[in-house]
């Protein structure tokens, strides 16, 4: 069992203070529609407390105190930090419209609620307050070049995410990605908005743009461990922890890195049955896979040692993390509270 | 018969190259489907020449020419009215999806050819790049705190859009929306991008923000003199002008001006039929209104002079866009220019 880092809710209150005060006086239930997608309103408009984890926020505090202690600098970087989960929760907005999910964090979905068209609206404008949180960066004391440059790298690692996204609709379509590809839509669709938070961070609290762009491969390094070990976990978890059953990537048919490395390395004729099965799914519209097909798959999966392949793929990125980390010059406290952060990642039963 | 103003196409190849280097050398399809959108490109990859009349690109060139002739001036503003352009152009991409229009400019739009989801991905992803267009302003020399600025409006405007576009959305389901709503929504939705490309270009070419803001407010008035005058042609439109049949927005049910002004002004009993009309259209699911109903309202129309309402109403909308514009101090030769281009938008037979 693995205790949550207090590092993701040291700087919780205040950056979420920071996320609010982006929102304009305006009396329009669209705002209200991004208030639910951040999980501070319900259906009806009361009060709610169902935000996600925060980890994005936190990585941006842990980027500016990677460069220093100073309390001026690591308000600067709040600002930052509220851009960087208000980003995040608009890319699930729209998501979960691309994969008609109804559910998230255990709330009906915002299109779910309110439809298509204002689950679109409500993306669109949270990506806009996104800026506008960025820009209290001002008030706070930085400067117009830093604020500027954390926009720039926002915009560019917002961009990424859209073409991991891209790919990541392609690859459902398709039966021969190969496990390399997955890995580079994964660094962006993921891993760009981890990097960018250590950036922005490291930014406005003063970073020199070397400094800043080790942190930002550091995080993309992050994000792709942060994936193996959700693959891992959707297949290998034990349910109780997870709070799903073993083998919800499998009985969804994701083609996860399990998958794919299976894919690669089985034997023809267990590949031949592999892929019948998931191609099916462009087929039939997605229904669950059935129980004897899940445990066949699953078999298949340990004959051919994807467990620990997966969880390899996850260290290695966990490795490459520290690498690109201690290559940023970093403070030696923060070097402690990332390198706790990051084994959690890698450790995480949920 | 009204000609075109030659401001429309003065910087067009221009603004039409900025636009193009804000894509990155990244060789996806994505970028494609924004090319696609931007009339560069047909659905195979091929070159095409399908873009729009670039008006807001000529506004944000105007707007700078308001504040000064200096090349140096004018070529950083391109970079602005590049931005402009690309954020338009990212809201019709996720309007078609929203109100699933098929076609656009004589052409299928994205989400017919690609589906919702890159659609959506689509949108997403120019905005980032009207982003990046935005900061090649630094390339040609503006400063950080210009471009922060520039940027910083462009983020407002593009806010309040999303407003409009929520309106516009909540107001189909109603029957009771009235005229000053409407236009409040419509100088969201349209006058807001106008506003900002003026004052955009006025930034990037030195403006004070008194005179960025009162160039803005004249945008928005332009804005709603444009929407009029379409809400004007959608009605009563000479068809072999405009392309489609007279009383196109009559046979959609569409709840233009002309169609609230008359709900308004009717007597009890023919607003009762007009609402009993209007009102099928949330039940029956858009289908067009019979001929024997369209030639109904249509006279009704008539009757009760929505057809000189709608006309006043943008004029007062042109005469009130003269006005904010003469308080911005502009230089003569820009003024000439913005009053041709806004009496077109005033008379225009398309």
């Amino acid at each position: 069992m693995t205790t949550t880092p207090e590092a993701l809710s040291r700087y919780h209150e205040v950056v979420q203070a920071e996320m609010r005060a982006a929102f304009p006086e305006v009396d329009l239930p669209i705002y209200d529609m991004g208030r639910y997608a951040l999980g501070w309103m319900d259906e009806r408009g009361q009060p709610a407390s169902a935000s996600g984890k925060g980890a994005r926020a936190a990585l941006t505090m842990l980027g500016a105190e990677a460069i220093t202690d100073e309390p001026a600098a690591l308000r600067r970087a709040t600002a930052g930090a509220a851009a960087v989960e208000i980003v995040h929760n608009f890319s699930l907005v729209h998501d979960d419209v691309q994969d008609g999910d109804i559910e998230r964090r255990g709330r009906p979905t915002v299109w779910r609620v309110w439809g298509v068209a204002q689950a679109i609206n409500t993306g669109d404008l949270m990506r806009e307050l996104a800026d506008t949180a960025m820009r209290r960066a001002l008030l706070h004391g930085a400067s117009s070049e830093a604020v500027l440059e954390a926009i720039r790298r926002l915009n560019q690692a917002t961009m990424l995410m859209i073409e991991g996204q891209y790919l990541d609709l392609t690859f459902e379509q398709r039966m021969d990605v190969q496990v390399e590809e997955y890995l580079a839509m994964v660094e962006r669709k993921t891993g760009a908005m981890m990097g960018v938070s250590l950036s922005i961070g490291a930014t406005l609290a003063g970073a020199t743009p070397e400094q800043a762009d080790a942190l930002d491969r550091a995080g993309k390094r992050l994000g792709r461990c942060f994936q193996m070990r959700d693959d891992w976990l959707g297949i290998w978890a034990d349910p109780d922890a997870l709070g799903k059953p073993t083998d919800a990537d499998i009985r969804r048919r994701k083609k996860s890195f399990p998958i794919l490395y299976t894919l690669s390395h089985a034997p023809a004729e267990a590949r031949r049955a592999l892929v019948e099965i998931y191609a099916a799914d462009l087929a039939d519209d997605g229904a669950d896979l059935p129980d004897e097909q899940v445990e066949w798959v699953h078999n298949m999966l340990g004959e051919i040692g994807a467990d620990e392949a997966t969880d390899r793929a996850a260290r290695e990125e966990y490795e490459a993390f520290l690498e690109e980390l201690s290559s940023s010059d970093p403070r030696a406290a923060a070097v402690a509270d990332l390198e706790e952060l990051a084994r959690f990642t890698l450790e995480r039963d949920r």
